[in-house]
């Protein structure tokens, strides 16, 4: 059984907190929030607290709050004898503070909060600082999926900025493109099973060899036109570098 | 029955072809290609010929070839009976002779030689000359799927523009995000389930509020961080601009 503190209730620390009362080999002994009223949903399940320094005793401490209030919640935390893990993708585990043994405690994910995430399929990234902590770490997160892997500071910064292409750039294309065809009047759902397959192509071949399109084969014709119909400069740009970037790895030139 | 002839015998051609051969109320009457060896492999199934001037007589006539080669074949076709209808998405219906009634047969979807489509999810755009040409159009997309869409030449130029969006460019930053993995030698799978996650979501809610990031946020110091990582100016104007574009659209200036 392993003993566990969460603290914060954003939504990665509500989803962890969740799957932690569920996980049989889990102990979840407390949550801390700075707002008591943001976790009292949790009150029949675990103990609540406002109070860093009313902390129990605990193997694994997940600081789950924002990038920028890790630093600062890991200074407020007394000397406890587990090990203190954040949950962030960007953040190195150096502001953590040094008063209490640290670790990486990272779910590579998109989480909403009205959308359970089925964690099973979610990798956890781990890193700490004492090697024996990553096996307490490596125990934890496997109670909740089999995908994980040991990675450290500078790697999880790649792989965050990896996460931030395909979830953030890729999201905010298809708003894009959702957006052309509102203007239009025209249905969005016709995009889906193009979305779908666009993913679902890479089960059999690399985004490499997945690629087709104008800017691929140099169809200047078809770019002039799509061109002509973004009537704002900043899709125009966004156009225009994804469709040089594209014929730089492909070797087409205009 | 509907009576059918597919001219070309590229990607879509075959998949239409293929598709065509299993369903109950079509009669895939010929098959015509420039090269006979192309497509061979269709004799047990229908007539095939290289001679455009032996075309058999059919309902709809299926040309499916590159853009640029659409005018120049149905030029070349004889005066038929049926309705001339190509298969391509930038290309209007006036690049096709007039001395054959015109329309479109245009699958949105994109197509690999290696996998075979479910045309049941896949929506068709069609558009005719003539009104009663759009209900045999109808009748022989319906024979594939229920997504049939009557879409005029102007409306599919937005459609296709948003189609390159969200599989070209998503497929590019996609790549991108493996290319940066591999470069470090970091496995791409860690992806994959925030990529499905990031598709997923958009069941519940418009890519609009689905949107997260430091972009949106308007987190300076990650997006300083990813810029040092990427190594390649485009890689950084790419990135530049997906930023710059998030921020206009949530209100967040740098």
């Amino acid at each position: 059984m392993i003993n566990v503190v969460v603290l914060g209730a954003g939504n990665v620390g509500q989803h962890l907190i969740n799957a932690f009362i569920k996980a049989d080999e889990v102990s979840l002994v407390q949550v801390y929030n700075r707002t008591l009223s943001h976790i009292a949903q949790f009150k029949q399940d675990t103990i609540i607290t406002d109070d860093l320094s009313a902390l129990a005793k605990a193997d694994v401490y997940i600081i789950a709050v924002p990038d920028q209030a890790v630093h600062k919640v890991s200074e407020a935390m007394p000397r406890v004898n587990g090990v203190v893990a954040h949950t962030s993708g960007t953040t190195p585990m150096s502001v953590l503070s040094k008063h209490n043994r640290r670790g990486i405690f990272y779910p590579l994910q998109t989480f909403s909060k009205a959308i359970t995430p089925d964690f099973a399929s979610v990798p956890f990234l781990l890193e700490s600082q004492a090697a024996s902590d990553l096996l307490v770490l490596q125990d934890l997160a496997g109670t909740l999926s089999d995908k994980i892997y040991d990675i450290n500071s500078e790697q999880r910064r790649q792989i965050h900025l990896s996460a931030v292409m395909v979830n953030n750039f890729v999201n905010h294309i298809n708003y894009l493109a959702f957006n052309q065809l509102e203007k239009k009047g025209l249905p969005t759902d016709l995009l889906k099973p193009l979305m779908e397959e666009t993913l679902h192509k890479l089960t059999y071949m690399s985004p490499y060899e997945a690629q087709t399109g104008p800017a691929k084969r140099g169809d200047e014709v078809t770019i002039r036109q799509h061109l002509a119909l973004l009537d704002h400069d900043t899709n125009k740009q966004v156009y225009n570098i994804l469709t040089k970037s594209i014929r730089e790895h492909y070797g087409k030139k205009l």
